[in-house]
């Protein structure tokens, strides 16, 4: 990219200054209209050490009105301290709709930082390089507007630069040794940054803007984002096409021919919830001292069992190791962003394990069914999950997914029995006694679901629990299973 | 405390399992309960390294729904480190209404690591014991639940566990030096808990645990949970009473007495919001350098021009090193907890700049008059606010307060520009005139709020804004004061 781009000659500086003030009033109008369309923007500014990203994106938001934008500027953690999955921290700072973020340095300089320091293999690099782009297309698809910026100045120039700021007393601190690092070695950053623009410049293309003309600079990138919101005002929310890649699927039962009737006696029960505690119990030791993350999904009927389930699976985990998360309808802030923002955000950290009761797969059944998404919005959404959990167990996590199971008579029992039980009635709703009616269509939905989303990285498995004790010892049965493989492959993992 | 408990001899297990037993079944109903009645529960769980509190919470939660509550460990950081206030990571964790806030340890072992390590001095040990008291004050006014707990072992006892868990590969990462550290400095902990204790008896008393019994230390803390939450739903959700310390108050002048009638010329706007710019610029690069933190807040009535001034104070400022935060109604997830909660969580890190676009003061102006809280709330509010300021200032925070001031004929020259103008047209909506229908209600509640609130460590500047250009100047110059006041202080401030 880098090598092929040709800079401009030299500019009258009273033309770029008066185009700059032509673009900022433009922007100040775009604000409001961006506003009212509730258009989210993502800006990614990246670019050398001293190229000037800062002052660049002061120019850019000199004029939006704070309610408007955010600035972030995430932070490049060494590996072996970093908690979190490689996109977590850029997933976390997507806008609200109608508002704007600007990210100085972002997905590429972290990605690449790590790997030129030797802190992941090539093999993980392109890993990255490949979750880059689902996250970009994730977010097109999802109707964000994102401009990609990369600022470059020459190696000279950014001698010059570093020099002027080590001089004095209250700058030196902007240039950091990861900036000097950058400098020696800036030959085999320009390679990098090429060869991993040409990477990701399909889904969302890259814009490289001549760091060493501030001012051509400012109005370059402010061009593009004038013409990019434009754009989104124009043409409208961009809604993508459902489309599939090839996972490796588990093949799945259909919920109709599931075997319900397995149960578990009394004393079996107890002494097996014993045992299986008492395993759990000692691997979450192991989990957390190998720092594996783990990911438990519970899904199921209402009334199905999921609550008690959980419970029995959390007791004889540390509570200063594991989270709980009840998801309910997304809060406002939340409804606002891509709807695979509030899974993101409350993902475990490295060596924690967290239990979501209720799930992302709330899109392709309540969400579909209802109508709060659209028909293309639900059927891209199994592709855009299979790619946000392979980035987990990528990360490696430990993702396991059950369907409580339970048939209609079952349900009904229950249902009545918690409207008679006054300790109980909290737990029943109208909303219960509606859904319950759209069996049928649940039922479709969850079939087509299991088929398409059981990956051999993150299978689904289907709990019979109309006897509840049953499927408790069941899935803890195959937690503790799939926690005894992950700690044993640990070592093989780290030597990959 | 500890010194004067007097333990309770042995027990027969069966008669405490079917106590627990009890307890658990009755917390079982009161979860619903507790729901219904919107009340908040802290439980926070201090107490020796070993001493069994993780296992201790893990009982206390086993049967409670995860929807209601959670369970948060705080981490005690070197001081030298400590980019947040004192209480920052314990006002984060409160829980919104209805539920129940598990603390692992907090803020006296946080003080009481820091002091014993010498990283913060006596005085400063002593005014966070002077915070706590003033958090447990505005937590109970405010209508949470708090129990206290703390969990005692002798050093003997201490050194069996750590012992035993250093043994065992899975568990050894367990102990850390911090614990080690503890037992070696068991009298100085001692007397350290003790004293914290007896001086942070009286808003929320302490309750001691023997934890060297597990099983009755558990039945008590479930005792002592269920009685609180008893008495809760027994009394009702509780409103403090107003009250007010003597803070060392700057006189100010009414609001109708302010002179609005100084204006500046266009030339020497320029020319010194070019100078003033360069100079706030320059500062920013020291406040980052020396760590300090700065809070400006800004309130004023409406189109009185606070958008373009905070865009003029922000301009020259580094992107990386500030947040604007536009303040507006609060989300159901900050309504639901104490009212400073959406303030807190969103403080500056040392060496960073954050502005509020309104702020905590709506308490005391539009929740009052629109009857969003109860007098008492309001009216304790003005101490409240004055406490959390000086938390910030004792934090060594800059902490500026600028009132934007216009008459009411300007406010309806603007007001009545704004709807002619599309581009501005946005700025305002029928709330606007409604809240100038209350103009004389407004200026009482802000003559009060302004005679109460400008302590010397965070004061109120009144800002003429009839000519917006003015008031400009005239905040950057505050700020570009203050600043070097503090930048030069801050040397001395380190030294104390």
């Amino acid at each position: 990219m880098l090598k092929g781009y040709e800079w401009k000659g030299k500019e009258d500086k009273n033309v770029v200054r008066a185009e700059i003030k032509e673009f900022r009033n433009t922007l100040l109008g775009q604000q409001q209209q961006l506003r009212d369309a509730k258009l989210p923007v993502i800006v990614l500014i990246e670019g050398w050490a001293a190229a000037g990203k800062g002052s660049l994106i002061k120019e850019l938001i000199s004029e939006i009105d704070p309610r408007f934008y955010s600035v972030v500027s995430p932070t490049i953690v060494p590996e072996t301290q970093e908690r979190y999955p490689f996109l977590y921290q850029y997933v976390k700072a997507i806008p609200q709709n109608g508002k704007i973020t600007f990210l100085d340095s972002g997905w590429m300089e972290g990605a690449i930082q790590k790997f030129l320091r030797h802190e992941i293999t090539k093999e993980e690099f392109r890993r990255r390089i490949r979750q880059v782009n689902e996250f970009e297309r994730q977010l097109r698809d999802g109707g964000y507007l994102v401009l990609k910026l990369f600022v470059h100045i020459e190696k000279d120039e950014q001698f010059e630069r570093l020099r002027k700021l080590s001089e004095s007393h209250d700058t030196e601190w902007r240039v950091n040794n990861d900036d000097l690092w950058q400098h020696r070695e800036y030959k085999r950053f320009l390679e990098a940054y090429d060869d991993f623009m040409d990477r990701t410049d399909d889904v969302i293309p890259w814009h490289i803007l001549d760091g060493s003309r501030r001012k051509s600079a400012v109005r370059d990138a402010m061009k593009l984002l004038v013409e990019t919101i434009d754009r989104g005002l124009r043409d409208g929310r961009y809604v993508g096409e459902p489309f599939e890649e090839e996972f490796p699927l588990i093949e799945m039962p259909r919920l109709a021919d599931v075997d319900l009737s397995p149960t578990i006696d009394d004393k079996e029960y107890k002494a097996q919830l014993k045992k299986l505690q008492d395993k759990l119990s000692a691997l979450h030791n192991v989990i957390y001292r190998k720092k594996i993350p783990v990911i438990l999904c519970y899904e199921g009927w209402d009334a199905a069992g999921k609550g008690g389930n959980i419970r029995r699976v959390a007791y004889p985990l540390d509570p200063r190791g594991f989270d709980v998360h009840p998801i309910a309808s997304p809060l406002p802030h939340e409804l606002n962003r891509q709807y695979l923002w509030r899974f993101w955000t409350r993902l475990p950290r490295t060596g924690h394990i967290c239990i979501f009761d209720r799930t992302w797969y709330g899109r392709v059944m309540v969400e579909r069914l209802e109508g709060f998404c659209s028909d293309r919005d639900w059927k891209r959404a199994y592709n855009e999950i299979n790619e946000f959990e392979r980035a987990l167990t990528d990360w490696g996590a430990v993702v396991l997914k059950f369907w409580i199971h339970i048939d209609q008579d079952t349900q009904l029992a229950r249902f009545t029995d918690r409207q008679n039980t006054p300790e109980k009635q909290w737990k029943i709703t109208d909303e219960d006694w509606r859904n319950r009616e759209k069996w049928p269509q649940y039922e479709e939905a969850i079939d087509e679901m299991l088929a398409k989303t059981s990956t051999k990285n993150a299978p689904w498995h289907i709990i019979e629990s109309n006897d509840k004790k049953y499927a408790r010892i069941r899935t803890l049965k195959i937690i503790v299973k799939a926690l005894e493989k992950a700690c044993d492959e640990h070592f093989e993992r780290m030597m990959d």
